[in-house]
C-alpha cells in the first residue's frame, strides 16, 4: 500500500519554518541529496499556509515538479489551479482517495497543522526527517501539540556534513508486547 | 573551563516529560550507557519542578550520587539540604560562581524553564540529547520558546538498540563567515 511520509527539515527545536515562514536555517550540505526521496513518491500533500509560504519563498511560482501537489483548504474552491489541486476533505478521505489509485508513497509536505491533523487520523506511516544543529528559539513547530501518542521504530540514522542528521523512522501499529508463557 | 552541558532524554516531539512528570516514554537499551556522560560531570544543575518530580519518581528520596546537585528555586530558601543544594540567583552567577572551583563539566539537567533561560544568556556549551522514538503529542517541552536562535556544531550522532538516537552538539559562538579577498 502507498505509504504517506511526513518528509521535512527543521531546527533542532522543532520548528520547520521561522514564524514569518522563512527557511534560510535549513542546511542542503553536498554530500546529502533529496534525489532518492523525491524519486520515491508520486503525489504530495500540504496545507494552503504552506503553499503561501512555498510561493512567497520561489518568487510567486512553484518549482516544476512531476509530483502531483495536493493543496488542503477549507477557504479556497476545489480544483486544479496554478499546477495545484486544491481540496475540501478530511485527511482520511483525501488519503483512501489516492490510494485507490496505484502509485508511489505520497509525501506529506506540512506544515505543522496538517502533520497534527493526520497524526490524529493515524494517517502517517513514516518520518523522514532532516534536523539542521541550530535551536532557533521561535518559530512554526512540526508537531504542535493535539494529537495522541504515536510509536515508531528508527529505521535510518545517518550523519551529514554541516551537521545535518537525518532520521527515517516507521509507524509501529498494534504492537503488543509478547505474552508470558504459563 | 568547565563546560556546561544540557543532557537530557527526550521525545521525537521535543518533551521531557509528559504533563505530570512522568518519564516512562524514555527508554534504556542495553548497549546504551550514560556512564562516561556521568563520570564526565561532577556538579548539576536542575529547576526546583524537575527535582520534585525527580523526588516523585524515585520515591521521595534521590538516588544516591557523587554529584553536587545544585537546585535553582525563587521560592525555596538557599542552602544544603536533603542531599541537595538550594541557590537563588541569576543562571550567569551561578555559573560564574560553580567555574570559580576546578572541576569536571557541570550537567544542566532541566526542565524546560531551566532550559530557556540558560539558553537565554548563551550559558548552554554542549547539549547531550537522547531521543526515543515516539510522539507524544503533549508534554513539558525541553526548549520553550523564548531565546534567540543559538547555533551549534554536530560533534556526535549515535544509533543505538530500541531506536535511540544520541546527539551531542558544541555550541558555535561568534563565529563569521571568512572574509573574501579582494
Amino acid at each position: 500500500m502507498r505509504k504517506v511520509v511526513l518528509g521535512l527539515g527543521l531546527s533542532l527545536d522543532g520548528y520547520i519554518a521561522r514564524r514569518n515562514g522563512d527557511i534560510d536555517f535549513l542546511i542542503h550540505p553536498k554530500d546529502y541529496s533529496m534525489r532518492p526521496f523525491l524519486a520515491s513518491v508520486d503525489e504530495a500533500i500540504m496545507g494552503r499556509k504552506t503553499l503561501e509560504d512555498g510561493l512567497r519563498l520561489s518568487g510567486g511560482k512553484l518549482p516544476k515538479t512531476p509530483i502531483k501537489m495536493y493543496v488542503m483548504s477549507r477557504t479556497k474552491p476545489p480544483g486544479e489551479r496554478d499546477g495545484v489541486i486544491f481540496v475540501n476533505e478530511p485527511p482520511a478521505a483525501l488519503v483512501a482517495r489516492l490510494r485507490k489509485h496505484r502509485g508511489k508513497d505520497i509525501w506529506l509536505m506540512g506544515g505543522g497543522e496538517i502533520a497534527r491533523d493526520f497524526l490524529k487520523e493515524d494517517l502517517v506511516d513514516e518520518l523522514y526527517l532532516g534536523i539542521a544543529p541550530v535551536l532557533l528559539g521561535e518559530g512554526i513547530p512540526l508537531f504542535p501539540s493535539g494529537f495522541p501518542q504515536r510509536g515508531f521504530t528508527l529505521t535510518e540514522n545517518k550523519t551529514y556534513s554541516q551537521g545535518l542528521v537525518a532520521l527515517k523512522y516507521e509507524r509501529e501499529r498494534g504492537k503488543t508486547k509478547p505474552k508470558k508463557r504459563k
